[in-house]
């Protein structure tokens, strides 16, 4: 037997919280469309935002290979 | 000219939101590991969560089409 009052708590908080994280990616969202409005490019600001989050050493590292293998293949 | 302190703001506006939206993804994690102490299974819940946003149709439709599927394939 399953607790039906358990069950239905455990899945009612899971869909409020995901409700929740479904409105901040839409704030998200409109951000983005605030930047493009203001004349950004969402796509270099997407990554200037993962680029953050790196150390700078793995930037770096990254940033060594991409070059090594755009030379690798003649671009 | 890009202006760095617009920039600066949509950077971290937008960090601050996917920073929540982590933190919501592990109250979500959280709930899930309560329910998989309480003996219920994460994987079934998943599925009926998934089957509450759906409509009722879409569901029996969907049902419906699974179980000739099955027979199609002879399981």
């Amino acid at each position: 037997m399953v607790s039906a009052e358990r069950l239905r708590s455990i899945i009612e908080r899971v869909e409020r919280l995901e409700e929740e994280r479904k409105e901040l990616a839409g704030d998200v969202k409109d951000i983005f469309t605030e930047a493009k409005s203001a004349g950004f490019d969402v796509k270099v600001i997407r990554q200037l935002i993962k680029i953050r989050k790196m150390e700078p050493s793995e930037v770096e590292e990254q940033e060594t290979l991409l070059d090594i293998y755009r030379r690798a293949i003649g671009m």
